[in-house]
């Protein structure tokens, strides 16, 4: 490859490259639905999958997506590697580049340690999510997903709904969906709320009540039990009195509105089970939906990213 | 894909689809002896292998019978997963669905697991082991390997020894043997035998002595330690007394009669060591023609689920 | 395959057979330079990466040989497989074989174990690395490093330098030189000194400065505290003393002279890390040169396996 375009946070897109890239998740999302899935565009270009943290939708997600695109996959992760041996990341990446692989999908916990090692080595970087702070493909395939629900994006009304101070899917969602025109709010309690607020060129609300009516999108995140530390939060009853979605506030919707999640779902905390099952909510849920568009938009940026951006 | 064939167990599979298997099984166990061991057959389709307990054979098993085919592989196992993020196992199933894989073979510590997971998706599913209940892969390449070492099936008598109670692969070989007319007996202590022993239409007996010279198959199973609660079974010595196969027993076997384990083998407990080197009797041993026949045996099954059971 | 050739150390290869490996390695060293990185020299074939002991650049190295050669490879790690059934490694070996893969690479933590394996069974294998005894790639991508370098082998004198006690990287290093012309000195405190000197024709030294200034290659080995007794090695500080490399000794270093390191490099203990950034140091440095190599003399290696050695 001629170039290195690191792909860290939304923000290392412009407008026009995502939506270019949107375009092209279009025509990799007709390829999934054919009997014959793969095209030939990376044949013989290798992806490094390394994960830092343990994943299992977004790391088979860019795994198939690479795989669809005919790159062949090397997956790599924490355990089981010389990680053991004291080895730094530092050395680690160099030595993927020296072997000559083509990109580095990664994955981990700390916020901004993605960025570093993109920095240091001269092979491109995908940010898998790190920490706290970024998840820019989760980002685009949340983006792809309400502009096919509704086939427009600006003036859209985005209820996020939960631990926005821990989730990186929040960050980067609220930043793009800004850029693109969208009308954000997030609906936490003040605990859950990020200290500088002033930041999020957003509306803030603490019930889920306050939007429900008029939100186009629910975007539900995932309670992050694993980045807290104990008595941080409300309980869990407090949480579902202020913030659970369940078939009463579901059916207060606008009739087009969709229910959104970055998945897994902690089932009946940020949704209660019987959405799940109930005829008329079923088709306004979309988490399946990311998942698929996820694959697709990730194949077109891996695509972008080995193109160097052009076009 | 048009259609959604679930194979959980033997059942799940008529009389002539277990004929039309084994038949193509052949003409893979063929490619198998080629210096190009690949046939084009599934190119494209991506197979999910979902092991949610420890394995090697089977495992790569299907994983090399999948490539030998021209599938991509994802390898997923419960450690290293998001598991730990409390994912249930249906939002596992239907990511990977909504990923758009094409087939998912599952093992899975429960009995009837699998069955569960099946009926909850509308992607196919191969089961490759649940429990104590059902291994019909196991089966399939038991009675292909029978088939090849004898050129016929019906009328041969077949000794399933050991520890049936807690064997997944006893289960389906029984139900499977006896539906192709074979006629099988089980020796096992009764501390050994299954509790509904009516509903397996076999003979019985305890010890080893009492079929070894009529038997054309002697089939010994693996002690399933890792199922077993301890004090349970007989000491090592009370089973080597009435079970094992030592080289005075093989010696009393009929000339063309074959001995039969679905590995790995416990030396000395099953199998007496000494017999693995012994001329006469290595020639009855097809452990590793199992094996080979295994790949060829899980191409044939996934030609046959991706054909949605056809011709 | 009509052949079964085992690489355990590189006493298996003539001096003929190493330059045929070397030449071709030049070829496949080209090939990772293009845009297209892949020769379907290996197409269908599978090779099984076995590693019974933690490793991410020997592991990946082979991986990505092996498909930029076309093959298949299934990955097997001593964790999640049927280890824990009390499987023994000659019946994992018969398994691998009856389900015709076509060659197995194996490390494991034991010195002698990868020959006894290969002895054992009738497929191909490549030593990836045993204990202390022998890391036979590991040597031919070192010597093809140095030829690279120099281009010439004869005559050069080598400086291996650390704990020669434990490393097999060393003793494969050390053999291969000395066949191949070259003039090799250890240097080592009296505790890392191998027991039987005699068996190695080099010279010795007990600090660097001793040999600093006319080796054309100094080769500085990782310290194995993974292989370690508590207590039993000279404290980082006795060794940064006598034995690390510091930017006041690389200075003294002959024009010429290049740096090498099996990696990881344990930064400040083996090497000085700011050595990594001073101008006129940088260039001496060859480590990811080596890993670069490392895959095209793997590919090099498999190839000649493959082909029966012949040509």
């Amino acid at each position: 490859m001629e170039c290195k375009k690191d792909i860290i946070d939304v923000d290392d897109l412009k407008i026009k490259e995502v939506e270019q890239i949107l375009k092209n998740a279009d025509s990799f999302r007709e390829v999934l639905e054919r009997d014959i899935k793969k095209v030939p565009a990376l044949r013989a270009k290798t992806v490094i999958n390394m994960f830092y943290e343990p994943s299992t939708r977004t790391k088979i997600s860019f795994e198939l997506a690479a795989k669809r695109l005919g790159a062949d996959v090397i997956n790599f992760s924490a355990s089981g590697s010389s990680l053991l041996k004291g080895e730094s990341d530092q050395d680690t990446l160099d030595t993927i580049k020296a072997m000559k692989a083509d990109l580095a999908v990664i994955r981990h916990k700390n916020s901004g340690y993605v960025n570093y090692l993109a920095q240091n080595t001269d092979i491109p970087v995908i940010n898998a999510g790190d920490g706290r702070h970024a998840h820019p493909t989760q980002a685009l395939l949340d983006l792809y997903t309400i502009k096919k629900s509704f086939d427009r994006i600006k003036g859209l009304k985005v209820a996020i709904v939960g631990d926005i101070k821990n989730s990186r899917v929040a960050r980067s969602d609220i930043k793009l969906f800004n850029r693109m025109g969208m009308d954000v709010t997030i609906i936490a309690p003040s605990m859950l709320m990020p200290e500088n607020m002033e930041m999020y060129q957003v509306h803030t609300a603490h019930k889920i009540d306050d939007v429900i009516k008029k939100a186009d999108v629910v975007y539900m995140l995932r309670m992050q039990f694993e980045r807290q530390s104990k008595g941080y939060y409300p309980s869990i009853r407090e949480y579902c009195r202020f913030l659970s979605l369940d078939l009463t506030r579901a059916k207060k919707m606008k009739e087009e509105a969709i229910i959104m999640h970055p998945g897994p779902v902690n089932r009946n905390i940020e949704i209660q089970d019987c959405l799940f099952s109930e005829k008329i909510i079923q088709g306004k849920i979309k988490i399946n939906e990311q998942v698929t568009n996820g694959v697709a938009v990730r194949m077109a940026l891996l695509y972008f990213v080995f193109n160097c951006g052009e076009k």
